[in-house]
């Protein structure tokens, strides 16, 4: 097992990755404030894990409240919400009871977001079962659910007591959603850490073949990279880089994701389509070489992801990217790359270079 | 004008009473991450006081979205929060907008919740109009909603930037209104201050004929007395005493409320009744004489109070409570008075006797 710690003073929390972990009641029990679990997952992933993981906690006495939402995105809404907090009330949660988000990033997202506010914040454990949701949206504390003008438009910060990266859940993952991880996996090596960058293009048959060992690094140290930009940078409140960084490809990307609707294209693959947008405008601003350009592609194309957005039109995507939470006193702030490995927060692209640069990876 | 600090470290913020304050930019600008405002209130303080704080603020380039939402605690819900998030992102609010709320606690309570969730939070500014949110609900940053199985069941814990008290709202104020504050004032007399206890005493009738200069030091003195248990307990996490002192009467309070349907009591007068319960249960446990109860009846009954609740049953009290925050791990801990001036956590009152407190103020 291997394990980091994500340090936030008296809300830090550690980060367990390996196999086999669902089980392991020795992990989960000393977080608890009380015997009491709220367990939030979807229909899917009911079927796979959740007798796994409730007969577990059961037989250590914890006394478990299952609720299990519809899958996907476009569930990622008020409806859900209250239907985790009915579930709570009706069966008389506390402030002392635990909610538990097993599934992927919209359970983690909806969960968290219900910890977050009821009773004004309850404890939370995160146990991620989608790569993408375990190198990135189970760590840091963000919650929240999309709004029809937006993803992600209404959340908190909230930090969970622990982080439980089970990799066998990955062995059922469909490969597009192993991809989609894989797409914010090379965004840390692209944004700080550009030997993990060269690991990736090195390993990448490796990691699509689902090799154990090499996911469990890949997972590792994708966390690492953001524990550390999450510890220096909590809320997003650093001015210029911070934890902003973590958005490269993101503001195009939920671009991409609103105007197909929820849905339709994953998240990340919205963000390696984003990435690379973004990368073509770093390199319109004189950041990139071509060949880097065609570097970011090709490691993105080899993990099967797409590279090519929707033709939704230039206009449609500033309009879509001004909705962007990034957006401060109306000023669009984009993620790009200073040079590979290095990113950097930007608020002076010219229009017409982030038009070009959309346009470039629209093509027919 | 009267100031105050509450301590919370880096949230640390103001409270400013006294008169004309509405229309001092002065005191607000200075506050603004940056000059947008969402300016949340209800139609009838639009009515009253939207002009004078929207012309104010526009004068010196401030950009408003007012928000007015209909008047009443059964508004307080989730139609309301959607309502304010409709219309901020409809008006491109972001990051840097700051929430302003305009009213009572319910506009206080909801507006601070939308603040606390709109892109995972933005700045928030209080300017409470009642006597009840000038000395208890605009200080110590608990925002949230009412879930139909019990009130603020969903929320956050989000502090204002600023807190501004302008007396001169309080003209307009209703008599029941005005009583409803001096309930929670009464409060923080019995639970620390008894030297206040005995100046609210002896200055009553001034206080009901609304004297500016009394009413002025009432709220110096009940802010004064919230900042200090908030600043030592931020997040209601103390085991036992801190925060949870301020709910002294809350959870009988919660049951009439919530027994008689949101609206029909004044969540004041319910505090009174409660208040009298929590008494006549500390009588019951040897720690008040009946001269002391007595003592307290009298006083709220002079502050034009009710002290006797609505009769609906001791067993549906029981269960109304035991939806009360304050229950962690299934049981009951109730606010109660060691003695006049000292209140104290407890949760092993036997039920007969917390039976007998609640009849005995629940006579023909």
């Amino acid at each position: 097992m291997r394990r980091l710690n994500v340090s936030l003073a008296e809300r830090s929390y550690p980060i367990l990755i390996g196999e086999g972990l669902l089980s392991q009641t020795g992990l989960v029990l000393p977080m608890l404030q009380t015997k009491r679990v709220a367990l939030v997952t979807n229909v899917k992933l009911a079927d796979l894990y959740l007798e796994t993981l409730a007969n577990a906690l059961e037989k250590v006495g914890v006394g478990i409240t299952p609720i299990i939402l519809p899958d996907g995105e476009a569930h990622k809404n008020w409806e859900s919400l209250n239907l985790i907090y009915d579930a709570m009330l009706t069966h008389r949660c506390d402030r002392g009871t635990s909610v538990l988000a097993l599934g992927g990033g919209v359970i983690g997202d909806l969960a968290g977001f219900a910890a977050a506010t009821f009773q004004r914040g309850v404890p939370f454990i995160q146990i991620p079962t989608t790569l993408l949701s375990q190198v990135d949206s189970s760590v840091g504390g963000k919650t929240g659910i999309n709004h029809p003008f937006g993803k992600n438009m209404i959340g908190a910060f909230w930090q969970p007591k622990l982080v439980l990266a089970d990799t066998d859940t990955l062995k059922t993952l469909p490969d597009r959603e192993l991809s989609a991880g894989l797409a914010e996996i090379i965004k840390y090596g692209l944004i700080r850490d550009l030997p993990f960058l060269e690991w990736l293009e090195t390993n990448m048959d490796g990691l699509l073949a689902k090799d154990g060992e090499l996911l469990a690094y890949a997972i590792e140290r994708s966390c690492m990279n953001k524990a550390e930009v999450v510890a220096a940078d909590e809320y997003e409140t650093a001015r210029d880089g911070g934890r902003a960084l973590l958005n490269l490809g993101h503001t195009f990307g939920h671009a991409i994701e609103t105007g197909l609707g929820y849905g339709v294209c994953l998240h990340g693959e919205a963000v390696a389509i984003g990435s690379v947008m973004a990368a073509e405008l770093s390199q319109r601003l004189g950041w990139l070489s071509a060949a880097e350009v065609d570097r970011i592609r090709s490691l993105f194309k080899r993990a099967n992801l797409p590279v090519e957005g929707p033709k939704l039109g230039a206009v449609r995507y500033l309009e879509l990217m001004s909705h962007d939470k990034k957006v401060v006193a109306g000023r669009l702030r984009l993620v790009l790359l200073k040079s590979l490995g290095e990113a950097v927060t930007h608020a002076d692209a010219p229009q017409n270079q982030v038009v070009a640069a959309i346009e470039s990876c629209c093509r027919a």
